[in-house]
């Protein structure tokens, strides 16, 4: 058992997600020369995974690292595209972040706020497997999708 | 009538208004040694004030000054604290600010986005008289009240 673990791939077993899908095209857009053409969704997207002895190394003080920032507006762009994909309603995002790594993100459509998340560990921002990256994307999406069906007129205000 | 207008002081004739009132007290609010207590308001808010000859040699190149930046959060703070004084809503602002000096201001109350303001030239925020300040709050806070008449729901949410 132990071996198998440890032979396992970080991030465990991909997995098939329309959000891992949209998160891999959103990173892939940047790729303007076409150099990352060589390479897996789970290799471009590899920094989002954040094992639990990996997490345990990572200092949380000072300020966040840019390319923390960075994963967390791609992870969050990406939530506004499957949002608008199955909504109709575009989502646009905006961030307020502390130096300490606390801070809040919301999206929104129209007039209506249809994701609202309160942010702690900034720097530590990652998931043990694809399969909770996969999972904590679609239950945002689900989330913010029922919002906007329970406040239609403002979400198309 | 150009010498009076020469004598006339810089901001115009000081207005009555709720909104100058609450923008004083934000201001006010962060003298904690009471050094600002001698000083009227129109003194502590000197800075809200830009005639058209000094917005006019403001240069709108580089970062916004972070004064500038300052002045824009307590003008939106005094609105947030005006619309909970008339809604009991409580809204709290988000900023997204390029460093071009173009930006988006959003007042959130619940799930509604009370206030949302796309901003450019921000490095020439300011108001010719005080009666253009005071008139320029009250609008923002009559619209967000209005927005929020609309939809009690998710501002309640």
């Amino acid at each position: 058992m132990t071996t198998e673990t440890l032979d396992a791939p970080r991030g465990g077993d991909w997995v098939d997600s329309d959000f891992l899908k949209q998160l891999a095209a959103v990173i892939r857009a940047e790729d303007s020369y076409g150099q990352w053409d060589d390479k897996s969704d789970a290799d471009i997207m590899s920094e989002f995974i954040v094992t639990r002895e990996e997490r345990r190394d990572i200092p949380i003080i000072g300020d966040p690292d840019p390319e923390v920032m960075w994963r967390i507006s791609k992870f969050y762009d990406a939530i506004g595209l499957m949002i608008e994909k199955r909504s109709g309603c575009m989502a646009s995002q905006m961030q307020k972040m502390s130096h300490e790594g606390f801070g809040r993100i919301v999206l929104i459509a129209g007039r209506l706020v249809v994701v609202t998340k309160h942010l702690r560990d900034v720097h530590r921002f990652g998931f043990e497997t694809w399969e909770k990256l996969a999972e904590a994307g679609e239950k945002v999406i689900a989330d913010a999708v029922a919002t906007i069906e329970t406040y239609p007129e403002p979400a198309r205000a």
